[in-house]
């Protein structure tokens, strides 16, 4: 199978298992938001794992749905926090309904994300609902971390890098993990798999801090300098600080210190990123961790043809201009 | 063991594993809803249960546990829901910090609820989170039935009666037969035990919709007819509407269809309400559901001394002014 027929075979399941029910006012806001679509990344990495150990890609259905709810679920009510109105081209639920309707249709989909598992039986389920859990208190953490980083003026890039790791890259870990958890791969394989997930999770993002800034706008498909005028302490903002005269760290901090945004605000912080090297040193930082997430596939004892996909996964992020 | 050995053993187990730790931001909300307080029914439940059908109550200290998180998780979300700015005399979380953080806060109680049954072993802890699931989803569905009545004017007293067993009993239910399965009950003992709670949790609110408009300011603690000022379509109104002349009947729905509250407004539904007997129609609709649930408790071969208490709790709730 190649990634357009995993793709297929998952978005037929997510329909088949999403349809709308009483009350429509709870369901309703669950359905739309799984339709708007996205990558699927997540989903997909399970399926994918579950066949690299060698179990067909169908057994892990329902834990490649309890993650893309589930990740669907943080997007929701991340929403609301951030005050989004657009979410990949379409309104936000809290935006077309209310903030009560996210609150509560958020909740239901946190529980059946937990619900999906239940096919599996009790030693898989265990481990598979132990995994959630500890990956959710994570994504909660790692938002929270996010939210506390905005009023604050010393972050470093250890924390930064630990934010991401916790609000984006655990849940790809543990995408890839539930396949082999599925697929009874070792608890070592298993270690190796997650661990890939975080390397390839980090890369992700801080390619996603890049294209932000850097990225073509005709591809991107997002206004570029979004993050800048949102005063988004990136790996950008905080590697110019550790790097800059004291008298450009001090203007650049003096920018951010204020939400009234200068109409030239976005071209001062790109020419100081500019004259830094940040573009290169990002561009670094992204290949260690993709360097460090393939040699820890070419270690794992995996299926030739899943093997392959994921490792065209890591080569491609690099080469992602959206 | 009596109700009070119980709470003192559950309130030092909450303690023990709810302190604050980092982010602080996202702990300390939730370390101070469950310090607020409350009857603690739900969690005594279990530890009661356990002992009911012969296990020491120690060993479901955690489902306990977990049930108690998972109700203050529903308390919170519901008061970002309600705008409530009061929650047992102190300040809801939203108040007292912003929405935000509730949403968050609440978010990580619900999953933390979900992993405090991680002690018990694979066949115990999918039995318990199965119940645990499917009572959360009707927990939520009982929350959305009661906003969409908001804007109903043709809801049923069956309807009713469906919204108030989702939004509480079944939770009293699931308590009891939480500690049902962790002593290793048989499935008929535990569905009767659940349907017990269901009979206990729907007298509970009826009795609570009956305290709200005629209880004693002096013991109940909170102000009398904050229902009919909110237009809350409660058992009263309903059975009012269903067995008074049109012409009251139509008094009454234009009443409840402003949110301009006249000064005599309460005075005048409550005299409607005594006109037609309400106080002791719902009187004995309480009786029906407490009867129920004491004669599923009688034919229950459980321990004398836990079942001594439950039979308590159901007589001792009709009497409930607080």
């Amino acid at each position: 199978m190649n990634l357009t027929d995993y793709k297929t075979l998952f978005l037929g399941y997510l329909q088949e298992k999403t349809a709308v029910k009483e009350p429509v006012n709870l369901y309703e806001p669950v359905s739309y938001i799984l339709k708007i679509g996205g990558k699927r990344l997540r989903p997909l990495l399970v399926l994918i794992a579950a066949e690299a150990f060698g179990k067909e890609s169908a057994v892990a259905l329902d834990a490649a749905l309890s993650v893309e709810v589930f990740h669907n679920f943080t997007l929701l009510h991340d929403d609301i926090m951030d005050q989004a109105p657009i979410r990949r081209g379409q309104e936000t639920v809290h935006e077309k309904w209310n903030i009560n309707t996210g609150i509560l249709s958020g909740d239901v989909m946190l529980i059946n994300s937990y619900q999906y598992i239940e096919s599996y039986e009790p030693v898989v389920f265990k481990q598979l609902m132990q995994l959630i859990g500890k990956t959710a208190v994570e994504v909660c953490e790692g938002q929270q971390y996010d939210m506390d980083f905005e009023t604050r003026s010393d972050v470093s890039i250890p924390e930064y890098l630990k934010m991401i790791e916790y609000k984006t890259s655990v849940l790809v870990g543990a995408a890839l993990q539930m396949g082999a958890i599925v697929a009874g791969a070792s608890q070592s394989a298993q270690q190796k798999i997650y661990d890939f997930g975080i390397g390839l999770g980090i890369a992700f993002q801080l390619q996603d801090d890049y294209l932000d800034t850097f990225g073509d706008v005709a591809t991107f498909g997002k206004q570029i300098g979004g993050d800048i005028l949102e005063n988004k302490k990136t790996w950008l903002y905080l590697k110019t600080l550790e790097v800059a005269s004291t008298k450009d760290a001090t203007q650049l901090l003096e920018i951010y210190s204020t939400s009234e945004n200068h109409v030239d605000k976005v071209t001062t912080v790109i020419t100081m990123f500019k004259q830094y090297q940040i573009e290169q040193l990002i561009k670094e930082q992204i290949k260690q961790y993709s360097n460090k997430a393939l040699s820890l596939l070419e270690n794992l004892e995996i299926e030739e043809v899943p093997k392959n996909i994921l490792r065209e996964l890591v080569i491609s992020l690099e080469k992602r201009n959206q």
